[in-house]
């Protein structure tokens, strides 16, 4: 609780945990808020992370929290510059575990080319839990406009990856199931700026995350008030998570990912978005899934429709029910 | 655990609850991101609110957050514009409570004249607790440059009101005891733009906060590496609150506030900038506390000393030990 308080014991895990990683000039001046170059346009974004466990195949709540901010900045066509971050620590909380957690976070940052200009921690009562929250600050150049309403009949859609892998990670090892399945935890920030740097006229990107594929393309879906068509058997799913699924029953298009993208483009750019894609770092087994319709009547405007490897079609929803709790 | 699924529970909460109250062009985009104009230059920062109990005499966790991002922004200078604001709900959260907090945070923000642009739930095990983060966007006009380390000899010391308001508010309530004594939770965008347009050249601005005014002036003092000497028949403090400590053997100077800031300003702007304070919103019962002075020997340096009303001195140091935890 001493940790918490505001005072010494504060400023000493500052110093030595955050500090010792996070160097920069701006953070170094130790101020409450973080005077930084702006621009134009910013985009503006916010995620708290509670994953569980801290640590898991292939990532960390360190590595994931800054992942998930950056990326939420990408799909707006962002170049992501400025992360916050703030940790509530539960009493207990192991501090080996934390210095790793915040190495992630400093490394991934590096990657991502973002820098880390605040913080605050905070301490309360539990069982040794670390939450994290990350804000981030990006700059939109100018002439982007990606959002989520503004898919366009005749569109195709790219998934940038195998879904389902970050979710079948975090439930392998909370089950305790050896295989070699690891989280695609990942940032997205080179595969989207090569996308804009090649003028693509992208209409729409969007992270899987929670609720997985189909979630993210039915809400995509119901903004545009478009019929988004997909074909099971275009879909990238990694042979070990799908007889993972197979074994659990588990869809994998309900399943979240953490490093994977939904673009949507027109379609005389499809094969120039898909190269640019599969040639960016993590986005090798991208492919395109489907287009993107005019409704033809009301029950279609909306929709999103799985087209099954044996021929049916089903109509996808979002995720009903809880899925998996804390996956990020 | 399912209104964290990202899924059908998650889209009704934000809708039902967070939507309702936070309405604006830019939120109801529903983007994971929000693109915003920008300026130059941007003030970023971060916090998360921990505090127990949620509600207290005078304000609540929503209130709160608000104010601290706000004030931590102003506390650079700049004009507070946006906020993103990530929930973390342990199961359990009393819906209606989580609404009236929500009410709080909209009613702060349209007194502060900040918008919330961007927002992140998850759920978590635990016992119906709320922490909420809250990030935040605001410009710096040009030639604007207020920093910790920034105090000169000779500067003054304003403090803007009666010190301990919150904390003693806070422990009183944890403690059921019966008085009137409530928090000074407020944004103090007002008073610091008051400041800046009547160039003043502020050389200081901090919030007292956790650790309460002494650790916060002794930071400042270590920050320029001068001597602070603060009186203390000067520093007001409210009767009600002064009987209350002494009751309970506590140290007015290390009792955390919430609406109450320092300024450092030069001697010859004093009165001038005393008397914008106390004209403001929450700052009638301003007063200049003490002064700046160049460190007569090595260990003056970053000393902060307070003369007593007896006519003693005593070096005050930043909060040893945990506090009152969970106070913001």
């Amino acid at each position: 609780m001493e940790h918490g308080s505001g005072g010494r014991a504060t400023g000493d895990l500052i110093r030595e945990i955050f500090e010792a990683q996070f160097d920069n000039d701006i953070l170094s001046e130790m101020e409450d808020a973080a005077v930084v170059p702006g621009d134009v346009q910013i985009a503006m974004t916010t995620d708290s992370f509670v994953v569980t466990p801290l640590q898991f195949p292939g990532g960390d709540i360190g590595r994931l929290c800054i992942c998930g901010t950056v990326n939420d900045l990408c799909m707006r066509g962002a170049i992501p510059k400025y992360i916050t971050c703030g940790f509530i620590l539960e009493e207990g909380a192991d501090i080996e575990t934390l210095r790793q957690v915040v190495k992630s976070m400093a490394d991934t940052a590096r990657e991502a080319g973002v820098q880390i200009v605040a913080g605050d921690t905070k301490v309360v009562d539990g069982n040794g839990g670390i939450y994290i929250n990350t804000s981030g600050v990006g700059f939109v150049p100018k002439n982007i406009d990606i959002k989520s309403k503004n898919a366009k009949p005749g569109d195709v859609i790219i998934v940038s990856g195998n879904i389902g892998d970050h979710h079948a990670a975090i439930l392998s090892q909370r089950m305790s199931i050896n295989n070699t399945i690891i989280s695609d935890n990942a940032p997205l920030q080179q595969m989207v700026s090569s996308l804009i740097s090649a003028n693509i006229p992208v209409h729409v990107l969007r992270d899987v995350t929670r609720g997985g594929l189909a979630t993210v393309l039915k809400e995509l879906s119901v903004a545009s008030q478009l019929c988004f068509n997909i074909y099971e058997e275009k879909i990238p799913v990694d042979l070990q998570v799908e007889s993972f699924c197979g074994l659990l029953g588990l869809d994998p298009l309900y399943m979240g990912n953490e490093g994977k993208l939904v673009a949507i483009v027109p379609q005389e750019y499809a094969s120039q978005a898909l190269n640019i894609i599969k040639t960016s770092k993590y986005g090798d087994k991208a492919n395109i899934i489907g287009e993107v319709c005019a409704p033809d009547n009301v029950s279609n405007a909306g929709a999103l429709i799985l087209n099954t490897e044996i021929g049916g079609q089903r109509y996808l929803d979002i995720l009903q029910g809880e899925g998996l709790p804390r996956i990020c």
